[in-house]
């Protein structure tokens, strides 16, 4: 079934995103009076009738609608790394395993300061789309700061490290309340930002035995906080 | 620090692979009398003084070495996916990762029963250097029948399966012997597949709540048992 994105413009009349509209009209063919499934990316899935059409856009009455419960906070706050298609990437991944929100962290180590953040939403979208999530990956617009994001209010909040002394991400407490877990870049963060982490009550946890590149720890943590979740549910 | 990949051709000498004397001596410009580090790919690590290098071969006498021992066996059979440059993708990080061994399975449902696989090894290759491992990962070099795999005499072995009823993946038991895990294709295994697999002794797992595609899928069970495999040492 073909899911398109679209956000309710006044009671009872959603309007498709620009960008969905091509694909509703020009590739599909859709007509007006022909049903459509729409979902708005914050819970709510629309069952509609076309209204309007045309290469610009696609208008449609809500028949029906269900609304689903978002998933428990895991928010990812990760270094970019020098190659994009890497962090593009990751952010199709971390959609489908159940990220709900990502920010990209500035650290001292950080290769990259700028990435293209349309684009990066564009991948996140396609990627909802394309795993049927309900809920949109909520991403920090802007690339925020290391001394900005230890601030963060996160009841639980993890900073990775190789260090092997510290706990072992499979062994931190499932939480239901929200999680912060921040990646570093390839050479890891500072001991000047881990002990800024710390004293901003983030605990230090390694992610195993193996050397992981910056966007496969940024998916191996995501996953294990994930199915902790999922676990103690 | 570069390390490169070689074999041993007798006692005391070491040839670099064909895929790698461009690199060493075009690019690098290394020299008679250079030192290099080399890796076999089966854990052993040799300091070595090159004593013939031209464009086609290079040959390096061995000063030392150093042995590592292999990871416990993850066995990941997974299906091709339509799109290869998903599997490619899948390749290089379950590498990263940790997995041992890497069979391409062909079940009912699989959209794809060729590959390339010089290209899949190579890719492998280049993610075991990148991520300095000392071990290759196990590629079957053929692609293997859902009714052959499923004969497998791993300990431990498990198949995915979308059905909530099952454990979750999170709850299998760690264990230090060998695992095999099966990872179907979009649409998933067959009920005749699980009902084959569990007649020779397969668990059918969940991987969670997140509708995941074939290769995350694949990344997701990777990295859960690897996790845990560390946390049992």
């Amino acid at each position: 079934m073909i899911i398109f994105l679209g956000e309710k413009i006044n009671v009872g009349t959603i309007s498709l995103f620009e960008s969905e509209v091509a694909h509703c009209a020009k590739i599909l063919r859709k007509q007006v009076g022909d049903t459509i499934v729409v979902h708005d990316g914050s819970g709510s899935v629309y069952t509609c009738t076309i209204t309007s059409i045309s290469k610009k856009q696609v208008l449609a009455q809500i028949n029906s609608s269900e609304t689903h419960p978002r998933l428990s906070t895991i928010h990812l706050g990760i270094s970019l790394t020098k190659n994009i298609d890497r962090i593009e990437w990751l952010v199709s991944k971390v959609t489908e395993i159940g990220v709900t929100h990502l920010t990209f962290i500035k650290t001292q180590r950080s290769e990259r300061s700028k990435c293209r953040m349309d684009r990066i939403e564009k991948i996140m979208q396609s990627a909802v789309k394309q795993s049927l999530k309900h809920w949109f990956v909520e991403i920090t617009p802007t690339i925020v700061p290391f001394a900005e994001i230890v601030k963060s209010t996160a009841s639980t909040k993890y900073i990775a490290s190789y260090a092997p002394e510290h706990a072992n991400l499979m062994d931190a407490v499932p939480s239901s309340a929200s999680i912060l877990m921040l990646i570093g870049p390839e050479g890891d963060f500072t001991q000047e930002e881990v002990n800024g982490a710390s004293q901003h009550g983030f605990e230090s946890v390694n992610l195993g035995s193996q050397r992981l590149r910056t966007e496969t720890a940024g998916l191996y943590a995501s996953t294990l906080l994930r199915a902790r979740q999922d676990q103690a549910k």
